[in-house]
C-alpha cells in the first residue's frame, strides 16, 4: 500500500456527486497523490462528448444512448432536480462563485494527471463506444480496479 | 491490517448498485480475497426470499415488508426505472450480453465464499427475520462490521 | 496510518444515510476510535438548526435555503418517502423499538467526540452560513479531509 495513491468508483452521474469527486481528485492530485478514477454505470455518461457520434448500435443500444444524458454539461442533480430549475440554480449560483463548472473540472482533473478508466463491462451493457467518450481515457475492468484499490490508502465509492 | 481482506457496506436496495458490488465481490474473491458484505437497510431486500414467508409482524412491519421489494430479482434501477421499463431493459440488455442476472450473481458470489452478514439492526427496524432471508448468511451488529473492516485494505460503502 | 481513526464524507442528507452514518460513528468511538465526519452538499443539511437565522443572504442563496430541509429533523428517506408517510413510518417504528431519533443520534456522537467538520466550498455554494449550523463544529476544506483520510483506516462515503 502507498500512501500517496488513491482510487474512486464514480458509479453516479449525477452532478453533485460528479462535482464531488472532481473536487476531491483535484485536492488528492493538487497534493501529489496520483488517482486513478474508475466510472462505471451512469457515471460513464459524465464522460460522453456532448454531440453525437456515429457509431453502429443495436435499437436498445441507441434507445440507452437517447434516454442518458450526453456528457458532463448535461448532468442534473440527485435532489432538487426539479425538472432542470434546480440544477440550473445550482450551476448559476456556481458561476456566481467562480466555481468551475463539471466539465471544466473533468479538464482539469486530466490535466492535473487524474487517470480516467472507463469501465468496460458497464460499456459494453450500455452501448457505449470508445468513440463516443472523451479523449485520455483508460479501458479496464474490475480487476484492474482492485489492484488499483490495493495500492491506494483511500478507496471511496461515489 | 491484511492486503486480502475487503468489505463492503450494502445499503442500497438498487439493481445497479447490487450489480456493482457482486461484481467487485466476485472479482476480488477470485483474486483470493476474502469477502464480506453487510447489507443493512434497504440493501436487505436482496436477501429476501422471493417467496412470502409466514412470520408473526406487527402492523407496520407488515406494512414495510409489502412495500419493499422481496428479493432481488424485484430490485429496480437507481435511475431510468421507468415504472419498470428501464429496468427490463436493463435486465433484458443484460441477457443478451451473457451477463448474469442478479439472483445468478448472489448465489455465485455466495459459492465463490463471499460472506454476507445481515445488519440486525436493519432487520429490527424494518421488521425482517431471520426465516425470511436467504440460506447461508450470518447476523450481525456494526460492532462485527467495524472489526472486519479494520482488518481489510478495502471498504466500500455502496 | 492509524489503526484507531476512520473519516466518513456525509454528502446525503437523507435520513436513511444519516442513520447508518450515526452508527458508524458511534460505534467506532465507543471502540476507542477517533472518528471525524465531512458534511458536504447536502449533508450539511443535517447540521442546520431547526429554526430561521438571521443572516443577510443573496436571493438565491434564499432561495436554496428555503428549498432544502432545515436540520435532522427534517431529512427524509432516500426511499419510500411518499411525500413523508414512509419516513414518519420509520421515525415510528423506530421509536416503538426505542432506537433513537436522528436529532439525538447527532447529539451523542458529539458527545462520544466524533468531529464534525462543515465543508466551507459546499457552504458557499449553498449559501449557509456559520451561524445557522449547531453549534461544536469546525469548518474546513478538501485538503483537511484528505490530511485526515491519510492518517485513517476507515473512510466511507455516504
Amino acid at each position: 500500500m502507498s500512501d500517496n495513491k488513491k482510487t474512486m468508483i464514480v458509479f453516479s452521474g449525477d452532478l453533485d456527486k460528479a462535482i464531488a469527486a472532481m473536487i476531491i481528485a483535484r485536492g488528492a492530485a493538487a497534493m501529489g497523490n496520483e488517482v486513478t478514477i474508475f466510472f462505471t454505470f451512469w457515471g460513464l455518461n459524465l464522460l460522453r462528448k456532448p454531440e453525437k457520434v456515429n457509431v453502429k448500435k443495436s435499437f436498445l443500444e441507441s434507445m440507452f444512448g437517447l434516454m442518458m444524458p450526453r456528457g458532463a454539461k448535461k448532468a442534473g442533480l440527485s435532489k432538487m432536480h426539479m425538472g432542470g430549475l434546480g440544477t440550473r440554480m445550482m450551476q448559476y449560483v456556481m458561476k456566481t462563485k467562480n466555481v468551475p463548472t463539471l466539465p471544466e473540472m473533468i479538464t482539469e482533473a486530466q490535466e492535473f494527471g487524474v487517470k480516467f478508466i472507463a469501465c468496460t463491462m458497464s460499456m459494453d451493457i450500455m452501448g457505449i463506444k470508445e468513440e463516443e467518450l472523451l479523449s485520455g481515457l483508460e479501458f479496464a475492468g474490475v480487476a484492474t480496479y482492485l489492484g488499483n484499490a490495493d495500492e491506494a490508502n483511500l478507496n471511496l465509492f461515489i
